[in-house]
């Protein structure tokens, strides 16, 4: 079976903080995590990530999904895949991909259509390599009738290798039987007492195997990220591809200032999405609707012809024909029914509102299963915490809560139930009830006149 | 009469949705209206829209407001102005403009000025050209030393013609006599059986008549969205060609990120705009504003000196020296009166509210009219919904209302009137009347020791 | 003592704006400031600002934190220094520098290094310079081989000294005595009957001085604004010029758009900024913390590891591990305690709020002082104002306040009180007590069926 090693061991000092390079995030991910969904969507699963630096948060982030394998002294790319040999080893049947976990624009096509040159060619090793303008700082490729003859560093290229335009993209398949043999003869006698990765090639030529090289298309597969610049500009280009993609689905954007699209998100045709807008993880937004100005919404699906105006919404579902906002907050595990409402100011967390309620304004709904055609008047509490424990509140459909509403946690309310404005509701109230706590207001006439005496006599 | 022919049959399929490409918008508006507005503004508003796909929405659109007829096949563009025979007909005295709904930066001096050479050479028809730096694909014009002998589409042109920088913008003047004449004579005896447009100008030369053509100094004329990055490229033209506009007239930006402004808009000398400020239809800014971050106005009026920050508001009226938010959200038909505060997390809904009045802290106002030098505490609601039916509030000037009040709707609070925090106000309050609601505060001590006992006992 | 004069007497009329043209902010600063603190970083703090128009304006500005002197008419850049000679004559001993109040990117090292050679060639004027890629209308520098001979412009220039790139910036060291006794000899016969600056350099050489000119590698120097686009420039210029370093500094952008930090804010590293953040003022933000989307911070601190969405704070203290947002205000004069939470649509003014308590919902909580770990509950409302005073309420640790609470103060909750939602308290709580205010809730059976008959019967 074919596998994949990543190599995930770097530090990253010129990001000045403390954590693995790969880790660092490209619209929303680590660049670790971009690399291994290239290697999974060209169907290679079984991957061994070799990890260094702060070696427990590569561990930390996989959360046990691939194997890992520590290479805990700094001793070249050759080193850092050695650190695989036990993983190589059981199964040594395929070819094995070795590729760089900060390079995160590495993709499906390259790796496949390296793959089958590889094959094809009978090599040991294939390296992956593209065309730069630029080519000054990269390993060129020397090509020779047969194949390639190696890979010349910038410091030891002579002027006229220097011109080569064709660099090493640091990503490469082996044979893995070849892999694991050449590997044992790879030496550290060199000016840093490092084992390079790139011997390999030298090696297979002088043991009568074949070295080749699969020139992709793409160069951005050579981008690797060493400063917070640099990585603020794969942002940059990550967000305008994901944008691209879905200008060529039909999805409108009349602006792209603020605007971030996560990868995996799903967006419906002629759904329009306004500046300042966030969609996170795996989110699905149906067709026909109007996203933004400053929304951010997070692994959660918004229906057809839903309207989202400047809110938040995590973790939920909100469905079809539903008007959000503005200034709105849907925390998790909340459900809002078809063509329901949820107005300015208020929060929702975890919840049920049933089909055309509407929250108009200034409520919160907290732990509580809420009806059909249900009307929450403004300033309306669910009570849900008493400061021990969190209750839940029912509400029946076609319910009419009245302003500034308490609803104590547990309580339920029937169907068509009203309350009175200014109510504390304290315990159930069944079908067709009204509930009302009011005082007696008093009016104490000339109040004011006597207050200003008052005032003016101090 | 001049007159004009909107070509508005096009279907946009890369766009992938199902209206006519026309309706596709820029900066808020269909890129048909800004084809209207170009004609209208150079004073020809006797208008007949060909439409074509989805052409029921077109006439939506227009709502009346111009003639449309209906090309009901796909035969070209000269069998697309065929069916304006009828509005041609109506009157033939003056000369008719053709032009494309999809190109929507025609501006008012190209038409004007290509009328004023249209009759000067005493033209049967004048096209309307710009150079671009990139031709191709586009028709070329042919000139002669006469006027110009045709347009050479891009299939049809020698390598010597396809250097001609000069091309078609799809938009012309006509005798309106000789357009009718001319359409007469167009045949469908080509390729594509379609017929075509630029025939007229051959048709023209080879029955006497004269053939001319303006060259525009505007070469964006030439400009039509066919796909969603091209229509997202025209936002991003048009957003800062209006930017730059109010840049001259003194308006300051300091950053135009999310900045949108519809082309209507108004703003004052002095007045700041930051990052993420929307401001749409008919909306008019005074002098000396501070508006944004986050603001969403739309057909409203702001005053002289009034401070907007993180609000929408929609269809009102707010005076001078109001200061608004943040996280304020006025709906419809609010008149907010000069130097009144309306503070965080309060909305304001078809209500007038007076001079100096203060609305601080969470608070909604609907359906209500308040005086001046009111204060209006935190938490209070006006009840105006009771389910069936909604009534006003009125509050007098100087009132002081209290928190967390409730004003139960239909109800009247005189001058100076002052109310308890907590009140739900359910009658008339006369002038200079205090209302309060109040139960008895009961003390229970000791209380959170045995209920923290009653929960270790558990 | 070395000495400078600032000449911010200009007008700015294609700014639109009844405003001395140094006073145009460029990322919240005015230009004039922007002039004065890299003299001031330069170890040159003993400044006259020359004003002119609408000079009141530049006193109004400065406050008092410099000499000021008045041109009342305008006849040239050395009529201008002219008017602060009694300002030179305090101290005649050192060397004065002579720069633009217009052109804000002057930088401390252009200043340093100009005085070294001014002070090494013993010259009575040194210009600074820099080189343009377009020194099209600007004064060339016609350099000789002891030194320079003057500066010509625009129109007075040979086609052969068109070609010179190296410019005239508008500042000048000179030695202080020479100045004075320099400006005694400049003239204003010419077309204009101006007093120019530059003409000391022709002077001074006729005197027997020596003139030089400091070549600055910062061509930005020259950089004056004149139009509010060129404003725009500067404000996008010193924008990314402020990111860029914070980028150097370790600290996540992942988006720009709509990221404004002012120059003296400072972030810790590894802290992530998201779009439509806007940091003011003596703004400090800790490490590892996650500020934005849409959040302002003005003259504020906040801890490490702090997240603040979609917020506005100003002038206030917030600790480490503190939750704000989204949708909240923090007005000025508040202590918000480590691992605190301030949950959406609440605001805080002028009070401290203790660790761990949370402030979850909708509340407002003003002139107040509430201990560790209490739980504010939501629609809580702190009365703190009765129409003629506000006081304080305050909160013990570990209190429970509950739901749409009034606590009308001056009030004082002990330690661990329970307040009953729906409450308002009117008098102070002992420690541990409950308080409870609470009428009966009656329940009407039918009632919404009896209200649906007469509706229905209406």
């Amino acid at each position: 079976m074919n596998k994949a090693i990543i190599l995930a061991g770097g530090q990253g000092k010129r990001m000045k903080a403390d954590m693995p390079k790969p880790l660092f995030k490209v619209l929303g991910e680590p660049m670790l995590e971009w690399v291994i969904s290239a290697c999974e969507s060209a169907g290679v699963s079984d991957i061994c990530v070799i990890k260094g630096f702060k070696g427990e948060m590569i561990d930390d982030y996989l959360g046990g999904r691939y194997t890992t394998a520590l290479q805990s002294e700094r001793l070249g790319t050759g080193h850092a895949v050695m650190q695989g040999i036990p993983f190589l080893k059981n199964d040594e049947s395929g070819n094995t991909l070795v590729l760089c976990g900060d390079a995160p624009f590495i993709d499906e096509a390259t790796i496949r259509d390296a793959l089958a040159l590889h094959q094809e060619q009978n090599n040991a090793v294939t390296v992956i390599t593209s065309e730069l303008e630029e080519p000054k700082g990269y390993g060129r490729i020397i090509r020779t009738d047969k194949g390639i003859s190696g890979i010349v560093e910038e410091k030891d290229a002579t002027p006229e290798q220097k011109k080569i335009k064709e660099v090493n993209s640091g990503t490469y398949w082996f044979r893995t039987a070849d892999l694991i043999e050449l590997l044992g003869k790879i030496t550290n006698n060199n000016a840093q007492s490092e084992y390079y990765l790139t011997d390999t090639i030298f090696l297979a030529l002088a043991n009568g195997k074949n070295a080749g090289a699969y020139k992709s298309p793409n160069p951005d597969i050579i981008k690797g990220a060493n400063d917070r610049k640099e990585l603020l500009e794969f942002n940059e280009y990550a967000r305008r591809q994901v944008i691209d993609k879905h200008l060529e689905n039909g999805v409108e954007f009349t602006c792209l200032d603020g605007v971030i699209i996560e990868r995996e998100v799903e967006i419906g045709k002629d759904t329009e999405i306004l500046p300042g807008t966030i969609l996170r993880g795996k989110t699905k937004i149906g067709a026909r609707c109007k996203i933004g100005p400053n929304v951010v919404i997070e692994n959660s699906t918004v229906g057809d012809e839903t309207i989202v105006n400047t809110a938040q919404i995590y973790d939920s579902e909100v469905a079809e024909g539903v008007n959000v906002g503005p200034f709105v907050h849907i925390r998790p595990d909340c459900h809002i029914g078809k063509n329901a409402k949820i107005g300015d100011f208020v929060e929702v967390k975890n919840s049920s509102v049933g089909e055309k309620t509407a929250i108009a304004h200034l409520a919160y709904i907290g732990d509580s299963d809420i009806g059909r055609k249900v009307n929450i008047g403004c300033g309306t509490v669910t009570v849900n915490y008493d400061g021990i424990t969190k209750n839940r509140c029912v509400i029946g459909d076609n319910s009419f809560v009245g302003c500034n509403t308490n609803l104590i946690a547990p309580v339920k309310l029937g169907k068509a139930v009203y309350t009175a404005a200014g109510t504390t509701v304290t315990r159930d109230i069944p079908d067709y009830a009204l509930a009302i706590e009011r005082g007696v207001m008093k009016i104490n006439e000339g109040y004011t006149i006597r207050k200003l005496k008052t005032k003016q006599g101090k």
